[in-house]
């Protein structure tokens, strides 16, 4: 066990919740702060995309004994149904037999992890708002507004899992050397809802991604425990088919019977939901370094905000904590140390699924509607299924497997690069499980 | 004449001085404001590379009647002087016959820009501190430091001039929807001195800006017209060969004896200089949007710094003045216009010569160096003067055109293609002008 330390966590959300309850099964004292009332104690809704979890994610569970707890609020998902507008539903598995992301509510996944730190023995203060932090002594600035008096903390450690917009981060930010950049997509989202049934059972498949695919616009959904689903439309901001194209009940109503028709018995609050939630905004954030000398570390969203498209927020997050508690065994109380492996190990990796995360918005909006991308899929399946040591899909690989995410990328560029060629052969959609476009494959891998 | 409107500008630094002088004559009240002391009143050196003005920075003081009382604070500069170590100089001019870029000392030029600007009615506010603005009612809140009392003062419309770390930028940065970037180099900067001599004299060719390329890190020289150079040694911050590395009087002069054995002679107080003044950093800054509404706007380095390796950051900022001076003849008083316009203008250019910016250090620290890319700069120039109409160099492009900076990339990128068959000619060497380079030139110009 390590020397004990006073330690400030900046950020009470799911990465700040479940790092609370490693540092302090390691020993440490550990108060996390939040700027918001205890999210046990109010409505969460209105802002978020279902959670899923995925490996990477449940790695981070499973190491401290957590995972059991959290697969009994959720819902396994092994496929994506993709509804045109006009054909029956397509289903696209994502893995194997047995594979499964798992579609969770932001906020029952977040009191629940509250839970599980406060019994752990975490001591939690909320409405304290962080505006500052001196970082050469782990100070924290607290205080009610950002001009009014302010109280000052001092922890031995600080770690900021404050979010996208992070206070902790917003400091390091004005020291020289430090790399920052922030890229808003065109793309905003909305969340909608569709409710259970009267006697609880969910109105499509719940063990589905449900996609609505439209190219510049989509809308998805994801079960929730309760027999709803929780719906998100992303659409572009302004211009055609935008947010601020629908700007009353009429448009907002012509506009869903032609794009969504089969939503229609669905979404029965469409126009109140559309109308009373926010429109959010998607961004990429990137920065380094992630930690001040043996002092203050950033991890999660704080350091590596992105796109939510590849269902990885989250499970990128948790597999910071992995990382950092492997660091933690392996150099002790030497924090410096801990923190320089910590960054120098992450930030490849949160640059790779960033990126990965960035291009999957076509993928879903796009290519899934698209019988050719189906088709190449379907190859990609089959000749993965006969060759599982040779090919395993860019999904599973970054979904299923604990395999760096920076190697995931590498090899999804090459297998790109390989299905590119694949897809020219004359007749490929007679030819797609032949021997012919096996052996091509297995002569472009090299 | 526009309507009359009560503007602020934030940084009393060339561009802010410069577009407070356009704005005045346009008819508006002006009041710049500085967090710093008056320039004039001070002592200033020591952190500095002196300045080149080039055509697009000539422009903007022709087309208001300035550029004489610049002309008589600079020395032109028509070449590279380039000191290898164990050979004698070589010189490269910068273009043809009479062009030249033209060095300034940025004390002298922004002392002389200020007088200007208080000639022509604007009014200058020192040592005021402004920590925010309001944007949708371009207040500025000004006060002595960031957590005391402030005070409000509202303008008709903002300009932030206040450079890389820009206040005003910073509030637009907080907005949803702007994208922005900072990435420092790896490489600092810190200012040497040489002196005049006894009789006033320069110790080097004044008329050459001197380079003592080394690869991964270089010194520079630039004349003033008291007879001194501004030098400034471009190193790692860290690693071999870095300021890091330089500690002691002793590592330091055997260091500079080893690299730079020339400069034993001419830079008297190496080791005052080098350990009394400041390292500093070089960063690469980009944001977008750079406008507000009709209410406030940033300009010059506060929202495109780059590094100072192709010497534009002075002349892209005064160029950005030209375009929003011809924004405001074309569009009247409708500054929301005239802002969208601007900002619609610059932002491509913007980031076209941060890319050459960036690249040019790899010129000017390596390639300069390098027999074959000298061989290759001296075909460019023989082709480019048979055929003027084929063929101009990009540094020419780029220093002494007013083409945009975005088109003087793209065809830079073609050039360098096409240098890059040339060279691969068998024996370039020696038939570097002949009829086979010029027609394998002319046929892969398409």
């Amino acid at each position: 066990m390590q020397e004990s330390k006073k330690i400030a966590v900046v950020g009470s959300g799911l990465v700040g919740s479940l790092l609370a309850i490693y540092l302090k099964k390691a020993g440490h004292t550990v108060h996390v702060f939040d700027r918001s009332p205890d999210i046990r104690n109010i409505e969460f809704s209105g802002r978020s995309i279902n959670l899923v979890m995925s490996n990477r994610g449940w790695k981070a569970l499973e190491d401290i004994g957590l995972d059991e707890a959290i697969r009994n609020i959720g819902i396994p998902v092994d496929k994506r149904a993709i509804h045109l507008v006009d054909s029956a539903l397509n289903y696209q598995y994502y893995g194997k037999e047995g594979e499964a992301i798992f579609s969770l509510s932001r906020g029952i996944l977040n009191r629940k992890m509250i839970d599980l730190a406060e019994a752990a023995g975490v001591e939690f203060f909320f409405e304290h708002k962080i505006w500052d932090v001196t970082l050469s002594d782990a100070t924290l600035h607290i205080g009610d507004t950002e001009r009014g008096e302010w109280d000052e903390l001092q922890y031995d450690l600080v770690f900021g899992s404050d979010g996208a917009f992070s206070r902790v981060r917003h400091r390091m930010q004005r020291q020289s050397m430090f790399n920052y950049s922030q890229e808003f997509l065109k793309i905003g989202y909305k969340e909608l809802h569709i409710p259970a049934n009267a006697d609880g059972t969910h109105k499509l498949d719940k063990n589905s991604l449900h996609i609505w695919p439209r190219g510049e616009y989509m809308l998805m959904a994801l079960a929730n425990t309760d027999g709803s689903f929780t719906c998100t439309l992303f659409m572009p901001h302004e211009g055609e088919n935008s947010f601020e194209s629908l700007k009353d009940k009429e448009t907002l109503e012509a506009y869903f019977a032609e794009h969504f028709p089969d939503t229609a018995d669905v979404i029965p609050d469409l126009v109140e939901d559309f109308f009373k939630n926010p429109t959010s905004y998607l961004v990429t954030m990137k920065c380094f370094p992630w930690t001040y000398e043996d002092k203050v570390a950033l991890i999660g969203d704080a350091c590596h905000a992105i796109v939510p498209f590849y269902g990885q927020g989250m499970n990128a997050g948790f597999e910071d904590i992995t990382i950092l508690h492997e660091m933690m065994q392996k150099h002790g109380n030497d924090w410096e140390t801990i923190f320089k492996a910590y960054e120098t190990s992450r930030k490849p990796n949160a640059d790779a699924i960033a990126e990965l995360s960035y291009r999957n918005f076509m993928e879903m909006s796009s290519k899934t509607a698209d019988a050719k991308f189906l088709l190449q899929k379907k190859i990609e399946k089959w000749f993965s299924e006969k060759h599982p040591d040779k090919w395993l899909p860019l999904y599973s690989r970054v979904t299923f497997s604990l395999r760096p995410y920076a190697e995931a990328l590498a090899l999804g560029n090459q297998q790109n690069a390989i299905m590119e060629e694949v897809m020219k052969i004359k007749n490929i959609d007679t030819l797609w499980n032949s021997e012919v476009v096996e052996n091509k494959i297995i002569d472009l891998l090299g």
